[in-house]
């Protein structure tokens, strides 16, 4: 990772609280420790994945996309907290504000955020109004545990809280509202951001317009190469997304979509067209996999199933976001940010 | 691999030719040019696979166990060469020992091997006998081939023979002596091993008796540690062998048996004694893997599935075995060879 760009990293509560739960985590010094990363280190709530794996299908409601089935393992939500069944072993938990940073003070990241409620995209107006009320009040919880231990296991925290309030401008701006008069290090854009790029766009101007420049804000869950730009120019100054990782575990290497002459943000070294391809994955990409090797040897790793293509092409997409992010910092320092754009989207 | 010490890498002519086929690899430039290995490396003939997935267990036959089922893709044997179907689009190969050298310079490895059959364990002396005679033939043809052009796809190329005769003392000695006559760079000892670990020293002690110190002599499929020690007490200089990344990929870390306390080679990560160990993989070991990581964090990673502990091991099990095999050079050139035998083995 630290080759390959990546300033910071972003480990799953949820998992974690799983499986080897935040006490082992612990007692192996914390994730820094853990993983040997000592770069900054972020950890979400635990609550995107208990209401994602929980209604069956989150993560793509919150993108606008519904259909995915799989087992629905929540149990059920109450002011309390959220209670839901091990993918593992069928054992029960309960999430609460405060054991969610407790949790999340085991675990030891830099950046910790409050535990919310991730609203569907199917959800009407009544339903989100009272879950952004309930997601507040968790957040208030959340930021007097946090405040009883500023230190996680491996040093001192910082706290994000969490805008919510859906595709309603009003709810959004109640919300950020809320985030403005907590006393927090810095601001997260959650919940139901529409059902289009452009509604997401939307919706995040909606949660930026009452926030303030002291604060960093971070988009959670976004990572298309059109989405940065798109919500950097919103004011979003951080992201996390699992798919430069996924598209590179299902054959992919991420490319500028203006170079890929179809507006495409990835080229899928398994398609037969590239099998005497003698190219670097990317052209432009100064990588390990792209330095050393050719689209051909990937194409032939992946129809061969040899694992080794996998990190190959994680490396080198690793690589493309940290310097797709580098673009994104210098556009805006030399005040050319349009025309950058323009240079990475055609 | 460099990073992990490794001298010389092996390529299996078999897959190869199944997919992406030679033209291919020579297309790209040869395999040190795909893989951007700039090193020394090595094909065998193609027949060990063939052999072996066709008869449906001759590796577990070589070194003498049976049982493995298999699909069956070995159509026959004649004096021109060995016929299979393709695992994966049932396309027919004939492989002979013109075209299976023709392969291998496509392929461009520094040092080839002549195309021998590998005679099961359970085959009688008659079968070994007329097996034997075949793969002098085929020695011979392969030989000649050889001649007509020394160079591969990447440079010029060495070749080695392969001493046959299964468990028979006098079918190995007249092998070995045929293997003398041939202008061949080094031998292979190869075919049938016998069915437990002395009688493969023994086998491998009549193949070596005939044979000049001239030559290198290269063990084929043979990797266990301390199969290593007593081979090389034989006078064997080279091995190859699956088993270091196989075990890896299963979540062992190789260890020095004499340090296990159990006479075991590896450890199993997946054990749950190492779900709190804060110990590296191997103490005495400085590679990557376990300068920086513990077992409580590889038996984690096992566990989740993350395929990132299948690269620790590996990059671990690669180190260990280049540590090995320097310390036997070292052993043989401080005269201490029984006293290092009895430190690694116990």
């Amino acid at each position: 990772m630290k080759a390959a760009g990546a300033q910071i990293i972003l480990a799953n509560t949820y998992h974690l609280i799983i499986q080897p739960g935040p006490e082992a985590v612990a007692r192996l010094g914390g994730l820094h420790a853990m993983m040997a990363w000592d770069g900054p280190l972020l950890t979400d709530s635990g609550g995107f994945q208990i209401f994602s794996l929980g209604h069956g299908s989150v993560a793509e409601e919150i993108k606008g996309n519904r259909g995915a089935e799989r087992p629905r393992t929540l149990i059920g939500i109450d002011e309390q907290g959220a209670t839901f069944r091990s993918y593992l072993d069928g054992a029960i938990h309960t999430l609460t504000p405060e054991g969610s940073i407790q949790a999340q003070r085991q675990l030891g990241a830099d950046i910790i955020l409050v535990l919310d409620e991730c609203t569907p995209y199917h959800v009407d107006r009544d339903y989100t109004a009272r879950s952004m009320a309930l997601s507040h009040r968790w957040a208030t919880r959340s930021v007097a545990e946090f405040s009883r231990a500023r230190h996680g296991s491996a040093g001192p925290q910082a706290l994000y809280g969490i805008v919510q309030g859906g595709v309603y401008d009003d709810l959004r701006r109640q919300s950020a509202q809320f985030a403005l008069d907590q006393p927090t290090f810095g601001h997260a854009v959650g919940g139901c951001l529409g059902g289009s790029p452009d509604e997401m766009y939307d919706v995040v101007a909606m949660a930026m317009a009452p926030l303030d420049d002291d604060r960093p804000v971070h988009l959670l869950g976004i990572g298309g190469i059109q989405d940065i730009w798109e919500n950097v120019a919103k004011g979003i100054d951080t992201f996390d997304c699992v798919s430069p990782t996924r598209i590179a575990r299902h054959g992919g290497a991420l490319i500028r979509p203006a170079l890929s002459g179809r507006a495409r943000d990835h080229i899928n070294l398994r398609n037969a067209r590239f099998r005497d391809d003698q190219d670097p994955l990317d052209p432009e990409c100064g990588c390990y996999s792209c330095a050393k090797f050719t689209r051909a040897y990937l194409h032939h790793l992946l129809k061969a199933g040899e694992i080794l293509a996998l990190q190959l092409l994680t490396i080198h997409n690793i690589a493309f976001m940290s310097r797709l992010m580098n673009a994104v910092r210098e556009a805006i320092r030399h005040d050319d940010f349009a025309a950058q754009r323009q240079h990475w989207l055609g």
